[in-house]
């Protein structure tokens, strides 16, 4: 008896049997009961069930970050976990670091572990822009297994991208900042992969937009790390700024710590807003304003493409564009 | 040419040349350059280097765990997969959620990948200790390959655990609020899990010798979520409290916002401690203090048995206890 039985049994769908198994606060009590009963009847054993949900040679798909302890990218691989068990995949996850040299190792790896599609997250798997070459691995692996990439853009057959719209909420968020009469406004970055790029491009072109000449000095880069983020901007002697746009909610933190140590009130003398719209927003006293990027709609999104494409359905578009929000809270005057 | 080759041409270790693979700072810029010039040379594809590595069909471990976007989960499997790197080993990931069909689930999964070892991170694999039968998926399993457990205890031949000592932890925190005069310590969690019921018996066995009554009314349980945790100690009207013991720094941080919205001052009228030493800590104002339940030693310490138990080296122990340590900040006057 696999899962297709058991919601026939049930006559319930494959994903509601998923759902009970992963004890999804989704499904009614009732339901519950019921399908659990079935299994138990059923004298269900893990390693049938395995078979039925397709874990162990269909119905597997990969997915690859560069690094499992971010925020942004844990978060993208439990949503896409959760999306494809309810669909009735299983998922191998391998962490592949940002070397060119561990990317295409970790691809190869997957794709000998039979996969049924291969999911990359991030942008660092795009490359930076500067040739194609650094991508020919994706399409080499696109000849073999459908690829979807999270947050880059990719051209090739086989290739499916949803990226979420970096460059206009970075937009958005400076001409806002623009608008409450900030001119010295300051980009904190982490990297240059290419969303944080199209952060860059949307600050850059709402300064334009509002005639206020971009001025390199006011652009700093330093990791993503609350300390030394603070300590980079506590250690800029020769400019001055009254606002903060940092490409992480990370380095945005470090800009609330360099206000405070500064005696700088938020949002009056300065306004700071971050990025992801992670749980350091909440844990952020004054809590902060961010941009949420909308990870789980770019992860259900692709996940309803991947379907469609092994279903072979009807024609699935290459590129799609997701929007963000902003979560407004006490860091900005907006 | 493989990874051995590679090493062996560049006069370097095995742990060198997947550091230099992996972007790993550690690397001077020399043997960086030299490496890479070696595998250059090597026309070196990433398929053969996947071989090399072992990511094929050998040198590769599974690593489970119950949700990857939870932090101390997603920081154990970075670290697990750094150290793994290190020593030549690939990892594939899997998610299993809670439940115990899941649990059983991906346990049959990973072992039809053909892996070397088992990793299980987290308590919830060890059961709730209500009965025996909750852990033989793992016992099976050990029939077939050996299995690795991270924060929980489980008896089988080639089951090997690594825990960290929660239990003294919490008795080490609690006896220092009582040492500060604290007489009314409020028990914060969000689990039933193994770890969870170490800290609560910790806990306790502080009280006792402090001579101070446990007071269930003063062990409070809510979902991990700081507007939660928050909420909940502001509804509490029968019982009063002069510090707070989170069993995650998640919950601490709602403590700390409990008190900002009702103008209790941090340290001197009420005392907040959490647990696993997050970005949250640092993130939170004031910033907090909390248990450092050292997962990179926990991580460290089950690659070594694991490379052990795989060279048939040496007889290696069944369970071993590593000891945290606490992270004092603001939010104690420890």
């Amino acid at each position: 008896m696999n899962i297709y039985d058991i919601a026939k049994e049930a006559g319930v769908s494959i994903a509601t049997v998923s759902r009970v198994m992963n004890d999804s606060p989704k499904v009614s009590e009732k339901t519950k009961k019921k399908v659990q009963e079935i299994i138990e009847q059923a004298e269900y054993t893990p390693n049938i069930f395995a078979q039925g949900l397709g874990l162990n040679t269909m119905h597997t798909i990969g997915v690859l970050v560069p690094r499992i302890s971010d925020a942004y990218m844990s978060s993208a691989v439990a949503f896409l976990e959760d999306d494809l068990n309810e669909r009735g995949y299983g998922c191998i996850l391998g962490c592949s670091g940002f070397s060119q040299a561990g990317k295409e190792a970790h691809v190869s790896m997957m794709l000998s572990k039979h996969i049924d599609a291969l999911i990359l997250v991030g942008s660092t798997y795009a490359g930076t822009g500067a040739s194609e070459e650094e991508t020919d691995y994706i399409r080499k692996a696109a000849a073999k297994t459908p690829v979807f990439i999270i947050n880059g853009l990719v051209e090739g057959e086989n290739v499916y991208c949803t990226a979420s719209n970096d460059y206009q909420a970075a937009y958005d968020v400076t001409t806002g900042l623009i608008q409450n009469g900030r001119r010295s406004i300051l980009f904190l970055t982490d990297s240059h992969s290419y969303s944080a790029n199209q952060k860059r491009k949307g600050y850059e072109a709402a300064l334009a937009y509002g005639n206020i000449p971009v001025d390199q000095a006011l652009q700093l880069m330093v990791k993503n790390d609350i300390y030394k983020a603070r300590d980079l901007l506590l250690s800029q002697k020769g400019i001055s700024f009254d606002s903060v746009f940092a490409t992480d909610d990370g380095l945005a933190v470090g800009a609330v710590k360099y206000a405070g140590e500064t005696g700088r009130k938020i949002p009056e003398d300065i306004e700071i807003v971050g990025y992801n719209n992670s749980s350091l927003c909440i844990c952020s006293n004054p809590e902060l304003t961010s941009v949420d990027n909308c990870v789980s709609k770019v992860c259900e999104d692709t996940v309803e493409r991947l379907i469609k494409v092994l279903d072979q359905q009807e024609p699935v578009s290459n590129q799609t564009i997701v929007g963000c929000s902003i979560a407004y809270r006490d860091t900005t005057s907006f």
